[in-house]
């Protein structure tokens, strides 16, 4: 009747896989606990990182409505009091939203007792509460669930697939107290796009997505590049070429921006060149103060709260930020 | 002095991967034969099918131009006597020109007995001759080099992906008798696209490079769905959605047209469907005559013609076509 999930961040669109490509990351994420209820749904309360800009409506709290919408799509008609605790930034570009919906989904899957939770129902219930917060969009939904990377192939009808990644490789993140809303990210990008455009960015996503399945980190870095979403996106986030330099000249693979951003994250060989690039990477950010992680890709997505692993190298929440 | 290759033709787009995805077949391709000269460069002699349209001026021959890109390329300023025997239409949509162009440029190779040839420097130079008679894309060329799946990242550079195919899939080639010319067919293409559209095609480009990797029969089905040419090309071929309802209901994974056409592929478990599927969809084109192959996807590219595989299941060249 109560229950805790544990639901990964992850990089939305992977540099050039817009709206296509996820990848999960070990130790930074959101819990949700759930308590069914046969009395009204409530938020009992929200800790951890942007707590107090979680809406406290359960109707406007997109873990709440996952929640409610996996019971309602198993004929299950009570309600939940839902608890969060975020280690995700709100709009951050690491799936915030996408991981408190998907963890709600699942703590509401274990506190009903259900036997099976099939990826295709947890997804289709956490999209409803990305739905209402941050869009229409798949990818960070898929990588919560899946872990690693996921391909999101379709959303009318859900078809995400989760590609196994062979090489250890770890993920850097930077994310600079800058504030951009998902809605607004998508607003400066064309309607339409020339086809060698559209072309060479399906051609990168292409072998991006060949690079992590097969381990070939020198395609990765020449894959890795966004024409599309990060020439107008990283002009709103101050030091950007920088940033993306000194992820570079410290061992990253490729660079490129996170999901809508602000965050900024780096493909490295192991975690000490990921702390190097972390390290650097908020140095290039000067007088911006921002936060980091570094964490491997993540082998799971959304999981029992004691199956969490222990957070290797965060420095989330909490005030200790570097600037 | 004197050396054959043979080069196999190849599936170009194969379905979404629009001037990405090349994919090579077995037992069907061009023959070129080349001898060094210190006289001009000349055609001796062209065979097989469709000879009568090759060009015999060496300035417009595409195996002759790409024989003597190799040659400049490596400082070798002797010039060549070109023989053709062509397995693969003209402007069939199997890569005709891309494999003439490619054996053109291995057989010269050979001829100068050079120690390597490594793939990059076969691709630049079988890319002039392509680039003279068919445009300039290296889908075709990439699958005829690198044989089975090839990922085309980029042109400028050149950066060409072998993708192993895991699966032992045949195809099914089935090639009316209608003239498309390549030019004509990207014209009535539209320039820009909207953004949900390439989107589409790009995650379906993606999932479809993964089903090949990893034999995933299923999402290769649902991924084989090109948005962008083919609801606009299958106007020119007369019959196409009867052919392509014929190769799913006989087995096919999925059917999408070869490069810009006239030539129809289906996707296949094994040879006994390819060759059932083969029949079915030549039946389909019901009074317009055509042509069929069924071959494997193709485990090397270009190679020294003794070691030509023997043709499993061709009715090529020559005048058995079925009706």
């Amino acid at each position: 009747m109560i229950a805790t999930a544990f639901a990964p961040g992850s990089i939305g669109n992977v540099g050039p896989g817009f709206d296509v490509l996820g990848l999960a990351v070990e130790g930074i994420g959101d819990r949700v606990t759930v308590e069914l209820t046969d009395g009204p749904s409530r938020v009992a309360g929200v800790t951890g990182r942007d707590a107090g800009l979680v809406p406290a409506d359960p109707s406007r709290n997109c873990a709440a409505i996952a929640a409610i919408a996996w019971l309602r799509g198993h004929g299950d008609e009570r309600n939940v009091v839902v608890t969060l605790d975020k280690g995700l930034p709100l709009a951050g570009g690491l799936g915030g939203s996408a991981a408190s919906s998907v963890a709600g989904a699942y703590a509401a899957f274990l506190a009903a007792g259900a036997p099976a939770a099939p990826p295709l129902e947890l997804i289709t219930a956490a999209l409803e509460g990305e739905t209402a917060v941050a869009g229409r969009h798949l990818d960070n939904i898929a990588a919560s669930v899946l872990g690693g990377l996921a391909l999101s192939r379709s959303i009318d009808p859900i078809d995400a697939v989760a590609i196994p990644v062979s090489a250890p490789w770890w993920v850097a993140v930077v994310t600079p107290e800058v504030r951009i809303e998902t809605r607004a990210a998508r607003a400066i990008l064309p309607a339409t796009w020339p086809q060698a455009m559209w072309i060479q960015q399906m051609a990168n996503t292409t072998a991006l997505c060949h690079a992590f399945e097969c381990g070939d980190a020198e395609l990765l870095g020449r894959a890795l590049d966004d024409r599309y979403a990060e020439p107008l996106r990283s002009p709103l986030i101050p030091h950007f070429l920088e940033v993306k330099r000194a992820a570079v000249l410290n061992g990253a693979f490729g660079c490129s921006i996170s999901g809508s951003g602000p965050t900024v994250f780096a493909i490295v060989p192991d975690q000490a060149t990921g702390s190097r690039c972390a390290r650097a990477m908020q140095n290039a950010f000067g007088e911006i103060r921002s936060t980091s992680h570094v964490g491997a890709i993540a082998k799971m997505g959304v999981r029992r709260e004691h199956e969490t692993l222990k957070r290797p190298d965060t420095r989330h929440p909490g005030p200790d930020t570097q600037t």
